[in-house]
């Protein structure tokens, strides 16, 4: 089956848990509740109301939902969370840093001439502010939102938006995500997957398997200067 | 604006959480893996893949679903579970009983001439155990499962399934579910929608809100007897 993969042209690159590391934000989430599964339950939530309002065709920007789906985690947990304790701990999604493995690859793709971009369900805003903060903006070529289609991954507009943009074939195209549900939308319109086995990330074991599930990035490319 | 609604033909309810009490597999799930967020994890994880299966064209079975997304549980939380404590802890389901104001509500509904149906995610196999086991098959005029469109709420098809069948206008037909999820999907297709405060249930903020937020059936009934 890999055999028969082109040599991708494009690598887009989900952001939140793939790259940065969002433990700062899970430790102010588990403090602020006092629970150790509070950033789990959230981010869940969270990912479920995006898709909730693709499937029904609302929109609210991705920080909107994350408040409002932290207000929820926060009365399903039995707690009191100030709006100023949410905007600042969703403020955090800003002051990342990446995965340590990151930025090494990230040079490493590039001078081996692969294009690379980022896709995330974060807004335009967000996105830029993360990768300044990480230090790792000089990598990519463009940093793509969904914001720009008012859809959110794992819906196939999120993914035909970049291919359309940068008039990229699916199957020239990678995406990388430590996320099976991201990867399911990826597969679903042609891309090639790479899952990224992040802790705490397991994969969907109904779907089927992305053609590679690797450690981290570092082992992406060496899997990929292979080929 | 309630004013300008039609009292309505038909009642669509949703099954799990809104007519029958989980806690029975809540307790079974938090006792396997000693953890007292075990079952909100496993629920919130079956139903976003349950939405990623439908927006990304693919098709398991709610129970094979409920399956993969129990193992993905254990394995974040780092548990072990075998096959057969799976099979056995989703087998629950059909085992559990209505709550205490179903029985009571449905029956005043019924000889006051509301028609009746059930619409769930999990199978048309599982719905009738479920109605049979908690003794409220009788008040069912038809019992739906999304199964037989293969497609999970809060999908649009799944709601104007019910309808199609049935003959009747969206506006003339109240959807009635303790998750807001599901009432997202019955107001985009335009159906009347009542929000059942069930214990651990939390509204989302963003959806506009239902035409009734009630404690219970017997609430709702004594709201819809008045107009």
């Amino acid at each position: 089956m890999q055999q028969s993969l082109n040599q991708p042209k494009l690598l887009v690159f989900d952001v939140n848990e793939t790259l940065l590391d969002l433990q700062k934000l899970q430790q102010a989430i588990q403090n602020s509740f006092q629970d150790q599964h509070a950033f789990k339950i959230w981010f869940s939530t969270l990912l479920q109301y995006a898709m909730v309002e693709s499937i029904t065709s609302q929109h609210h920007s991705f920080a909107e939902i994350g408040k409002a789906t932290l207000r929820m985690t926060a009365e399903k947990l039995g707690k009191h969370i100030s709006d100023d304790s949410i905007a600042s701990t969703i403020s955090l999604i800003t002051q990342l840093p990446p995965h340590p493995d990151v930025k090494n690859a990230l040079a490493k793709f590039e001078s081996n001439n692969f294009r690379i971009v980022a896709l995330t369900n974060g807004s335009t805003d967000t996105v830029k502010k993360q990768m300044d903060y990480a230090q790792i903006s000089e990598y990519f070529e463009r940093l793509f939102s969904v914001e720009e289609v008012q859809s959110y991954k794992p819906q196939a507009k999120a993914y035909e938006y970049v291919l359309s943009e940068l008039n990229i074939k699916a199957k020239d195209a990678m995406l990388i995500a430590a996320h099976p549900w991201d990867l399911a939308g990826g597969k679903a319109v042609g891309m090639q997957t790479a899952f990224i086995e992040r802790p705490t990330q397991v994969y969907y074991p109904l779907l089927q398997a992305a053609n590679y599930m690797v450690q981290d990035l570092q082992e992406l490319f060496e899997v990929l200067n292979k080929r």
